[in-house]
């Protein structure tokens, strides 16, 4: 089963707002084994919005469209519909009824604008919605499925969870549809195809392999679709398998983990803890350790020491080895490491010293060159490495890098 | 001049990423006076991608794509560019030497699928891609231009500012355009909204305001179109005086400018410095102020106190203190703004203690609790805040909360 996702509203299209509606239907129907033809994204107009439906239909068994169903005058999805499905609208007692209680337990008037979000194009199921004021709209033209959902995002979510998916599953046109993501990391993409190129060209015909490249992973996604989701499994199971083989120490976690949830899995399955003493990277290594739940368990913290005194101060580097080798090099990281360790009593430690930019950088240390650093009780180990001249891409690209040495330690000394 | 986004990939339409690009592309083009007629996004698909093509170019000015120009299997849209076009690939010889360059520096061999990058359909005009490995593509043909850009956010926003931006100017035929966005925070939207009715009524026909409405804040974007870009400029810089007289308090700063920015504005013109002691923001509010460039000028550093050994040892915060009112309190918050300011030995120091979830709620402080305190030479101040029960936005909301707290102090003890 194909569908469009139609997306109405000036806002999307002015960059006012991100469309993260679409991304999440897509996931939905996706894991429900509805493929996404297209996401089409257009005006409060209505001639635009005939023409898109028109297209969508030629194409797809389905058509999702949010938005433009509010009770202000920018909201014209209602009228377009009567116009593309040749009805009037006309008013609906029960949305009524719900629209009045929703308004009662608020200690607000129902207006005249709030009264005309119960008309409904007269040839449409009205699908209820628990969550908001504006009714789903159901339609059914020939072979294809249309419906109209509000824009606003946890109203629509429960329509497509309540009502669209339960329908669509009902009309037993759904291929079933098994996903797995393989994360790795250490090569760059084109290494990495070279690699898999024998494995990739012998993949059952119903998997499909996408690279998904951000700037410090390649992302393996394997689809694979057919009449039975068990089945399916045991086939990318069996692919996932061999791959393991090819790239054992490139692959870091599956599906929509992160690398500081596996180093953090790591650590805590053996009772271990973690400190970050970071320069450069300003407490952004902290902030993603700490963006996952749980991380109490095994994070002591951090100490972002910026300037040079604080180093000395709180981390221990010695005021000698600052003086002799400067704040950003190998044997500044290394006591860092070691420092944090001690001082935030861990069992490893990471640190970061570096020149994030656009200012600071010399001729011998330009823009972008970092130390990075990792200490256990068995030792520490620094790395040099040099990013470009963009501060932003810096900071996140020593951080990860900086996490990816962690991983490989803890990895080696705690297996 | 209308302009169409098509973007291409799978990883859109199966919902694994959100469309952030055509959000971006959108808010530039129209802050440039182009407007985004349709967004598009479809598959890696040869038959699909022409379709998108032959119906943008019935509409639009201008179709920009992006996404399928990278090395793998996948990518495709090169070579449905070819078909599209009536050309074929051809061997880039600069591209390939500036592939070579940057892989060199990373000390990383070429191999066929890189130098398979530097092939470009023969009837496009390159366009250098400073910021990766594939070049843009730039294509006219009658009234429409064509560019096919990298998916890639950073690789596809220095193309569009440095290639597109400019050649659209170039043409003449896109209309001048001014905007100034006015920082607020402290008044929600529709309390704003009351208090500016009577200047917005005023506003001349040609500026247009926009409320941008963000958990923290509310942007007021105005937009003046007309022929000359300074006539419009001291046409909407009248309007931000005259809304300066009318909520002086709120505003905080103009267009891009950062909270941490205007802080550390401030306290680098009076010469003053500033700390954090950070528990349940861990690490995020350190990372937002060293994403400025030359906050070295101010900063001192942080210490992420995620422990409560770490905060009594390196913060000095007292032992009986946190048994007698517990980790997030105010007494503790404030004792760790306190000591912040003397460890790093700073001005100022902003300290967070609080439960950002999902789990470590109690009765009585649920989830989403968080004390926040700011300490100057003249005393410390504390305020409590319970957020909801997302981790990442009481994270985020905290950080941003504190941040005002901040300001406030400094604005009334600098000025």
């Amino acid at each position: 089963m194909k569908a469009e996702i139609i997306t109405i509203g000036d806002e999307i299209l002015i960059g006012q707002i991100i469309d993260t509606n679409s991304a999440w239907i897509a996931e939905q129907f996706n894991q429900s084994g509805i493929e996404i033809y297209q996401i089409t994204s257009v005006h409060d107009n209505h001639q635009h919005i005939l023409e898109a439906l028109k297209k969508a239909e030629e194409k797809v068994d389905l058509v999702i469209m949010t938005g433009g169903l509010g009770p202000t005058k920018d909201d014209i999805t209602k009228y377009a519909l009567c116009d593309y499905f040749n009805t009037k609208l006309v008013f609906h007692q029960p949305t009524f009824e719900h629209i009045k209680t929703r308004f009662t337990k608020l200690n607000i008037d129902v207006n005249k604008l709030n009264r005309d979000q119960a008309l409904v194009p007269e040839s449409c199921t009205v699908l209820f919605n628990k969550a908001g004021t504006a009714p789903g709209l159901w339609f059914e033209k020939k072979d294809t499925y249309f419906v109209s959902l509000p824009g606003v995002p946890f109203e629509m979510k429960y329509l497509v969870e309540s009502e669209i998916l339960p329908r669509m599953r009902a009309t037993g046109k759904v291929n079933a549809i098994y996903h797995k993501t393989v994360l790795t990391q250490g090569l760059p993409e084109s290494m990495l195809a070279m690699k898999l190129e024998e494995w990739e060209d012998s993949l059952p015909q119903n998997i499909k392999l996408a690279y998904l490249p951000s700037p410090m992973a390649v992302r393996l996604r394997l689809s694979a679709t057919g009449n039975n989701e068990n089945d399916l499994r045991v086939l990318v199971e069996a692919e996932i398998e061999k791959l393991q083989k090819i790239i054992p120490d490139y692959i870091y976690g599956y599906n929509s983990e992160t690398m500081t949830e596996v180093i953090g899995q790591m650590l805590k399955n053996k009772g271990k803890t973690l400190a970050v003493a970071e320069s450069c990277t300003g407490g952004y290594i902290s902030h993603l350790i700490t963006s996952v739940p749980g991380c109490s368990d095994f994070y002591k913290g951090s100490v972002t020491a910026y300037s040079n005194d604080i180093k000395e101060k709180i981390i221990g580097v010695k005021s000698s080895t600052l003086i002799k080798y400067g704040a950003v090099s190998e044997d500044v990281a290394k006591e860092m490491a070691i420092g944090a360790m001690q001082v935030l009593n861990a069992d490893f430690a990471l640190a970061t010293t570096g020149i994030a930019g656009p200012g600071g950088g010399t001729s011998e240390k330009p823009v972008g060159t970092v130390w990075l650093a990792v200490a256990s009780k068995n030792g520490v180990t620094a790395q040099k490495y040099v990013f470009g001249d963009n501060r932003e891409r810096n900071i996140s690209r020593s951080s990860q890098t900086a996490l990816q040495m962690l991983r490989r330690v803890v990895l080696k000394e705690l297996q």
